[in-house]
C-alpha cells in the first residue's frame, strides 16, 4: 500500500496556486499502542488552513516546506489500538492530507460520528461538520441570537455562511448575507431563506448598502470576512449588538499585509461585544449542535451546499479556487480510493 | 443672580483650545413640576465630552455653537419640586457648565449622594464618581478580572486608568501602565502599586515593550486609547483575553480620522473578548462599586489623584490642558460661588 500525501511545496504569495502543493507517496504508518490507522474518505478544505502555510505560527504550529497539509477529514478506521474506537468505526478528526493517517485520542477536532441513514457521508465533514457546528455554535454561544434580531453573515455563500444564514433563519432572526457576485445573492435568498442579500462587489458604499439593507440596524454580525467589509458593519450596528470574529479571509491570503479597520469606536460608542472563537474551544456544545442539525437536515429544512473534488492529487487545485472565492458552499475533496499512486 | 455658562463658540480643529470655549451669562432657570435647581460645585473634565463638540451626534446629541458644554457635575440642591430631593441633598449628575442647572428624575448618571465625613466633596466627581465607577465596572463585569491576571491600563495615570491601576492591584493581579511620560511612569508605580510602567514616547517597538512588561502575557487590557497603543496591545493577549472598551482618546481630537488597526486578527485567533461600556448602562452596579471603592478611600488602600483647575470661565483652559495629554489624575473645575460675572 502507498500513502500518498500534500505536501506544501512552496510558501504561498497572496493566494495559494495549485503548484504551492505536490503529492508525494510515502509508507502507510504503523499504529502504536493508543493509536489507529484510519483511511481518510473527505477532505474538508478551510480557509484556516491557509494560515499555517506561512511558516509562522498561527494558533497551530505553521506547515514546514515538505510537510503535509493539516486539515479536518472524515475517515474510517482500518487497524485500531486505541480503546473505544472500532474498525470500521468512522470518525472525524484534523488529520492530514494523505491516504492514511494515525489518529489518537488526542486529535483535534477528534469526534466519532454516527452517519445516519440517508444522509451522505460528506455532509459530516461540512454542514454537519466544523462548518454547520461553526455556524451553529458561534450564532447560540457568541452571537447570542434572539428572534427578533437582525444578523448580518459575510461569505453567506461560503460554507459556515450558508449553514449560518439557514439556522439564524431558523430562529426566526431577520438574515442579511453579504456575498461577492449576483449568483451567490440570488442563491442565498432563493436557496437559504435570507431576506436580502448585498453583493459587496457591486456596491459604492458598502456601509450604505448594509444600512439600507437592515432598516432596523444590525444586532448580530457573522464576520467570517473581516477587513473592510467588518468595517463597513461596524458602522451599522446597534447597541449592545454583538460581532462573531469567526475568520478573517480577507487578510488570510496576505497576512503580512492586513486591511486596516477605522471604525472601532463603534465598539465603544454602542457598547458592541466582538468575541473571535475557534470551534475546537466549545467541543462540549457540539452534541446539542449535531443534534439539531441532524433533525433540521432531515427535515429538509437545511440545505448542504456542497462543492466536491474527486481524487486527492486535485486538493491543491481545490484548495486554490476556493480562496480565489470562486466556490459556493462547503469544498470538499474526495479521496479517490481506487488510485493509490500521485 | 446670575447664571454663567461655558458654551461652544467653535467646533475645535484637533485638540480643542481655550478660545473653543466662551463665558456668557444667562438667567438661572426655574423649576417646574417634578425638575430641581441644583448649584454646581464640581465640574469632572470626560474626554467624552471632545465626541460631542463636533456637531455630530456621538452618542449624545451633539452640542451646539453657543450652546453650553453637557458635563456631569456634583451639585447641591437649592430648590426642589421633586420627590425625594430636598434642598441642601448633594447631588451627581450630567449637567451643563454653568453655576445653576435644572435636573430632574431623566438626568443622566442622577444619583443623590452621601458624602462621607473626612472624604473631599471632589472625589465624587473623580475617584469616587464616574472615573473610579468605570474602572471598578470596567474591571469586573467587562473585564473580569481574576487574582491572577496580568492587566494592562493605557492611560494609566489619568483618571479612570489610575483608579483601575489600584482596584486592579487591590484585587490580586500583576498591573502594568501605559503613560505618555516618564514621569507619569515614576508615578504609577511608585504611588498607585503598579508592577511595571511603559512610556510609549519613549519606546521604538510598543507590542514589544508590552511583551517585556508582561513575561506572561496579557489576560485583561483596559482600553483607554484606542489607536496605536491597541493595535500594540492586541499582539500580546493571551488566549481568552479580555479587551475593556473604555475609550478611545487618542482618536477623540481627530474623530474623522481615526488611527488605523491592523492587529484584529488576533481576536479570531485568541479567542479574545472586546466590549465597549458606558458607565451608564451599568448603573446597578454602581452602589457595590461605590461601597469598595469607599471602604478603600477611607482605609488609605487607594490614593485619588487630583489636579483641580479653579473657578468656572477656567474651565475651556483645563479642559484644552486635559485633551493635550498635559495633566495627571482626574481634572476638576470648582465652581467659584463667590463670584458671578463671567
Amino acid at each position: 500500500m502507498i500513502n500518498r500525501q500534500i505536501v506544501l511545496a512552496s510558501h504561498p504569495q497572496g493566494v495559494p496556486l495549485p503548484s504551492d502543493f505536490a503529492c508525494v507517496e510515502a509508507a502507510v504508518p504503523s499504529p502504536s499502542t493508543g493509536q489507529m490507522l484510519v483511511r481518510n474518505l473527505y477532505f474538508s478544505l478551510e480557509a484556516a488552513i491557509r494560515g499555517w502555510l506561512d511558516g509562522k505560527a498561527n494558533y497551530f504550529e505553521p506547515i514546514p516546506l515538505g510537510g503535509a497539509i493539516r486539515g479536518p477529514s472524515v475517515a474510517q478506521i482500518i487497524e485500531s489500538k486505541l480503546d473505544g474506537f472500532e474498525v470500521g468505526d468512522i470518525i472525524f478528526g484534523l488529520h492530514h492530507w494523505e491516504d492514511y493517517s494515525l489518529s489518537d485520542a488526542n486529535t483535534v477536532l477528534l469526534s466519532k460520528l454516527s452517519p445516519k441513514a440517508g444522509i451522505p457521508l460528506s455532509y459530516y465533514s461540512g454542514g454537519l461538520g466544523g462548518s454547520g457546528q461553526t455556524a451553529y455554535v458561534g450564532l447560540h454561544e457568541i452571537g447570542k441570537i434572539a428572534p427578533s434580531d437582525t444578523v448580518v453573515i459575510s461569505a453567506a455563500a461560503g460554507a459556515t455562511g450558508s449553514m449560518a444564514c439557514q439556522i439564524a433563519k431558523l430562529c426566526g432572526c431577520r438574515v442579511v448575507g453579504i456575498v461577492g457576485s449576483d449568483e451567490k445573492a440570488r442563491l442565498i435568498t432563493n436557496t437559504l431563506g435570507a431576506d436580502a442579500a448585498v453583493n459587496y462587489k457591486a456596491v459604492d458604499d458598502l456601509a450604505q448598502a448594509v444600512a439600507a439593507a437592515c432598516p432596523e440596524g444590525v444586532d448580530v454580525y457573522f464576520d467570517n470576512v473581516g477587513g473592510r467589509t467588518l468595517d463597513a458593519v461596524l458602522t451599522c450596528m446597534n447597541a449592545f449588538g454583538r460581532v462573531i470574529g469567526c475568520g478573517m479571509i480577507s487578510d488570510y491570503n496576505d497576512p503580512d499585509n492586513p486591511t486596516p479597520i477605522y471604525n472601532l469606536w463603534k465598539i465603544v460608542e454602542k457598547e458592541l461585544t466582538m468575541r473571535g472563537f475557534l470551534l475546537y474551544s466549545y467541543m462540549d456544545k457540539v452534541p446539542e449542535a449535531m443534534e439539531q442539525l441532524h433533525a433540521w437536515v432531515e427535515q429538509g429544512e437545511i440545505t448542504v451546499l456542497e462543492n466536491i473534488t474527486e481524487g486527492l492529487p486535485n486538493a491543491g487545485r481545490a484548495y486554490s479556487d476556493m480562496m480565489k472565492g470562486a466556490t459556493v458552499g462547503k469544498n470538499l475533496v474526495r479521496v479517490d480510493t481506487e488510485h493509490d499512486a500521485c
